[in-house]
């Protein structure tokens, strides 16, 4: 089994690169999984990416994104849910079991993160059952802290499988990001306790690089570059039971603003050296 | 007893004032405590900066700061160390009971964060004793997890309790500070863990706005511009036991580009609104 037999790249690594490209690219090096985000999906197609994806035999293993789900206002609670379910049809038509969830930031004015958080559990209990009817598992993803208020109130593992538990592990479970836990010493536990449960849906990889560009989105490092021991991380999943697809999600100007072929060879070069 | 009986406002708030302005403007507000930085202080000359702060009746709630305390290096260590004992005895000097610790962050090309913890943990078993023989207690900040690679690897109050635990209370505390900690649901208990053994040494107010700024280092929001939930956390640290200075301390680009004694003035109307 090759190396890179677990590897998949998410599209927002290379996303100066069209879905033709993304294809071929990761068929010329080995690549056989891509994570796929629903923006540039509907752009290209959604069942045109879909026979894409499948004749080239490309796991897509991962879908983003749903959530968003702390509205206060009932008509703006609707729209995330209806919007949610139709993330969920997306995946199912892509063929891959994994919608990855940024559950949402706090309400404009409100300072109440815990409210936040018990709004994101009832929808998850509307949503959970949809998703599994259709084959798709919610995957909900914590996020850096440093997104608490903006994106997301999910924080740290604990807080996302004290949600994803509520609900049966075919319906919600969590995404594992070392970008977003790497600083954290209580998630090699929380992780252990994730695989008991069967609830890593999904595993994905970024660098923590410094310093932090404003609006700290689009500073995820590639993997070498900064202070995450991924080999660890790796090694913590996968004492934890996991055996899925291990997915590089890099959100980074200066890659995307060099030739999208050359920065996911490299990608795929750094995973072996540094993850494989 | 006024509304303002424990305030404090941290220098670094109204950086663009000199600290006879700080002092003037402060007895004019009805402000009775500052808190210090060790670079102003020694521009304006330690004991004329001591002198002038007496004898207008302020407190000096804290002195910001030692640390950075994680080097490999042992000759760098070992000049850390010398600068926290300077810092211990200018704090002494002052007349402040309490030196702040940033901790330090990973040393270049390091991705141990538990290994860099337990050099700090080191380093408190030599500066503690110190500290106590001149009246000074260090408080421990744990500083937002966005700053774990570069600033200081202890990123929650947990992590900071950990290792002032391991010395006396009279000599190894912790700062509390909303900018920090504002996102962590467990926080709250280790506040009540904090009080329950005399350690919190300070306790800091900043607001959370977003975007955060490129660098992440002087964004914090004046009290009132976003997520936090003052009287809550205030709440909380009384509720352990805290007495002591309630400090405001803001890095924000755009305060320090408005008129200082204007900033210093709402300042102390915001701290009423929101915190008082």
């Amino acid at each position: 089994m090759s190396g890179l037999a677990r590897l998949s790249v998410n599209q927002m690594t290379v996303k100066q690169l069209s879905i033709p490209e993304l294809v071929e690219g990761c068929l010329e090096l080995g690549v056989p999984g891509v994570g796929l985000w629903r923006e540039p999906v509907r752009s290209y197609g959604l069942e045109a990416t879909a026979r894409l994806v499948r004749e080239a035999g490309l796991a897509v293993t991962t879908l983003c994104r749903g959530g968003f789900l702390t509205a206060l206002d009932p008509a703006e609670r609707a729209r995330a849910l209806d919007d949610n379910r139709a993330a969920v049809d997306e995946a199912a038509t892509l063929g891959t079991d994994t919608l990855v969830l940024v559950s949402g930031g706090l309400p404009p004015g409100s300072k109440d993160l815990h409210g936040a958080r018990e709004r994101i559990a009832d929808a998850l209990g509307e949503l959970g059952p949809y998703a599994a009817s259709r084959g798709v598992r919610l995957a909900v993803e914590p996020l850096h802290p440093m997104y608490a208020a903006d994106r997301c109130v999910v924080s740290t593992l604990t807080q996302a499988l004290d949600l994803a538990e509520r609900f049966p592990a075919d319906q919600v479970g969590v995404t594992v990001d070392t970008y977003h836990l790497w600083w954290d010493d209580t998630a090699p536990a929380q992780i252990a306790r994730a695989g008991a449960g069967g609830r890593i849906h999904g595993f994905q990889l970024a660098d923590w690089v410094t310093p932090l560009p404003e609006g700290v989105l689009v500073g995820r490092g590639q993997l070498g570059d900064g202070s995450v021991d991924f080999r660890a991380w790796r090694g913590l999943v996968e004492a934890a039971g996991y055996t899925g697809p291990v997915e590089v999600e890099l959100f980074n100007e200066k890659l995307w603003a060099r030739d999208g072929r050359e920065v996911l060879a490299e990608t795929v070069a750094r995973f072996s050296e540094h993850a494989g």
